[in-house]
């Protein structure tokens, strides 16, 4: 299978982009970025060009050739189908349903909820302040990370990584949400397992180069 | 692979584990209920036995003899795997990703947001009366349902059901979707291509046997 044509539609600072990314550069897959601005003039997800790559207005997208795939979890679905190596699943379906239940644990229950067409509606609805808005997106990911924490602590199948000693499409799952409860404010204390593994991501390139402030979309620093 | 010892955890009415029902009668699974009332004493979700199956304190969970596995989606693929027949996921890579796609988008982006808790959440935090939480939810149901009519709508991948011609992981999801938007009166008059695929689901007994209506723990018929 060509490694040629694949073209992420994403956001630097979108959750969802930031998970292919890392599982992109985990498999050593160069791509091209096209970049979907979500907050500049109402949002490029809106716009017409936008619409025809993804009729739902949301990022990411991964264009593989001729082929479009939508939805982060499905994206990682298919580059561990069509790029075995390294994997990022385990062998056993009961190892398998361990590492995707973490990670649909994230992406069911804790990202959707934080989500900014979710802080915008509860705006215009409710007319909840910014403060009210974090706080709601702070409840949402201190009970994730709360159950997450405790699926991983004590769990023998726990290693370096939330499962074993080699990254696995939970950990493309966490990072990125642990980064937005860092932006968000949220105190990390309770969930020193998370932490740990949060660290030892950060040691590889992989974890590194998909963070959001290195995106070439992402805004200069000052 | 024995099929003894399959226990589902669920309630008559979570849309997450109607999913599952679904899947495992369309593979013809034999399965004892182990039924979790979400509502009566203040849900049974958060009692001290349940915790112990799922600290997060949400269902479904499937117990496979001495395997406990959560979170519907890795269950339905956890089912895929150890039961592959009839499959609910095509064989090529870029179908496979289009059905998880169908069903991500409803696991994601429809369902969390009308979640039980969730709208509790807003009642408390927003003093949303009903009628503010019922439009909440079918604001987020409609934007979905709209997406996934867009998908699946003059792409010919779709046949009598979502993918194809056989029930796929996306009719296992959509339907309790479809169930919840009627539940909470959404106009499903916009979607033409999601109901004339329920009314062809709803012809096989699988889908039929799930319903949330003919479950043991649902409250007796007036």
């Amino acid at each position: 299978m060509e490694t040629d044509g694949l073209r992420l539609y994403g956001y630097w600072r979108s959750s969802a982009s930031y998970r292919v990314r890392i599982a992109l550069y985990l498999k050593g897959l160069e791509h091209e970025l096209a970049a979907v601005h979500l907050v500049r003039d109402g949002g490029e997800q809106h716009g017409l060009a936008y619409r025809e790559v993804n009729p739902q207005g949301l990022v990411p997208v991964l264009q593989h050739g001729q082929r479009t795939i939508r939805q982060s979890a499905a994206i990682l679905e298919y580059l561990e189908e069509v790029f075995p190596h390294p994997p990022l699943l385990p062998v056993a379906p009961v190892d398998r349903a361990r590492v995707r239940a973490l990670a649909q644990l994230i992406a069911c229950d804790v990202h959707p909820l934080g989500n900014l067409r979710v802080l915008q509606q509860l705006e215009r609805e409710f007319g909840a302040t910014q403060a009210q808005r974090e706080a709601w997106n702070r409840h949402w990911m201190a009970l994730g990370l709360a159950a997450f924490e405790a699926l991983l602590h004590g769990d023998p199948a726990t290693g370096a990584f939330c499962h074993g000693d080699s990254p696995t499409i939970a950990d493309c799952l966490l990072i990125p949400q642990v980064y937005n409860a860092r932006r968000f404010g949220l105190d990390l204390t309770p969930y020193p397992t998370v932490r740990r593994i949060e660290a030892h991501c950060q040691e590889l390139p992989a974890f590194r180069k998909a963070a959001p402030e290195v995106q070439p979309d992402a805004p200069v620093q000052g």
